[in-house]
C-alpha cells in the first residue's frame, strides 16, 4: 500500500475524498441498529416531525465520513489509532439521496514526546453535500508512524 | 412510550444503561464497512500490531453507546436531535468479548432562547467495560421537547 509517514506530512496539507450517496435503505438500517429515533428510521413519523422526512443519524454521517477518509488517506498503512475527537457539529440534515464528500486539513503536527516511533497529527474534517453545503465538521487527533521509528507491525 | 420532558430533567440526574457484548463478528463487520484499518478487522495483522489483537473501531464503540442510551433513555419520545459532541476520548481498547455499558449524567440544562418548544441539555456519557474501566467518554448536546411547548410531531 502506498503510504505517507508522519515525516511526510505538513501543516496546511489538505485532501479531498471521493463522494458517496446515502440511500434511504442505508440510513434506516444504520438507525435501526445504532440510533433508533423515529426521524432516522420511520418515514411516516419523520414526515410529521420538524425535519419533514427521514434524516441520517449524525453517527451514520460520521461513520461514512470516516470510511471516505480511510479509503483515500495517504497515510493509510502508517496510522496507529486516534485518541480523541473534538468540536463535532451537525450543521445541516443529511437526507436520502444526498452525496457526501470530506475535505481533510492538517492543522498541526508534533512528534510524540514519549514514543519515538510516532507523531501526533491534528486534523480538521469538513463534510459537504452535493450543493457544497457544510453538513458536519470535527477535529480529530491521529497517531501516525514515523519513517525513522520502528516499522509499524501491521 | 413512557417519556420525560425537558421540564422533568434536573442537573445531576444520572442514568445507567444495560450492557451489551461486542463480538469479533460485529467488530470486523463494522470496521469493514466504516473504518477499514487492519487492527480493527484483520485478526492476523492485528495480532502483529501494537494492540496484540483486534480492537473495535472507536466509532463502533460510540455507535453502540448511542444505541444503549437510546434504548433506555427516559426522554426517548421527546428528543429532537443533537447539534454537537465534544471532548470525546478513546481511553482503552475495546476487544472482542468485552461488555459495555454507559453512564449518562445531565451536566446542565437551559430553555432554548429562540424556540420555546424545546430545551438544550448538556450530557456527559461515560462508557465502561466489564471491569468497570472507563473506555470512552464524551459530552453531547441534545434538544429535548418542553412539556408546555408544542407537542413534538413524532
Amino acid at each position: 500500500m502506498m503510504s505517507l509517514w508522519f515525516d511526510d506530512l505538513r501543516a496546511g496539507d489538505s485532501f479531498t475524498s471521493r463522494g458517496t450517496t446515502l440511500t434511504e435503505g442505508q440510513i434506516v438500517q444504520f438507525a435501526f441498529q445504532f440510533d433508533p429515533q423515529p426521524f432516522h428510521m420511520d418515514a411516516h413519523a419523520a414526515a410529521r416531525s420538524q425535519y419533514g422526512g427521514i434524516i441520517a443519524s449524525g453517527l451514520h454521517t460520521l461513520s461514512v465520513a470516516c470510511r471516505l477518509v480511510q479509503q483515500d488517506k495517504p497515510w493509510g498503512a502508517t496510522a496507529m489509532g486516534a485518541p480523541g475527537m473534538d468540536d463535532l457539529r451537525w450543521l445541516k440534515p443529511v437526507r436520502p439521496g444526498d452525496t457526501l464528500h470530506v475535505v481533510t486539513q492538517i492543522k498541526s503536527l508534533r512528534p510524540s514526546a514519549s514514543k519515538p516511533d510516532r507523531g501526533i497529527v491534528q486534523l480538521y474534517h469538513a463534510v459537504y453535500n452535493q450543493h457544497d453545503e457544510l453538513v458536519m465538521d470535527y477535529a480529530i487527533t491521529e497517531l501516525v508512524a514515523r519513517r525513522d521509528g520502528d516499522t509499524p507491525k501491521q
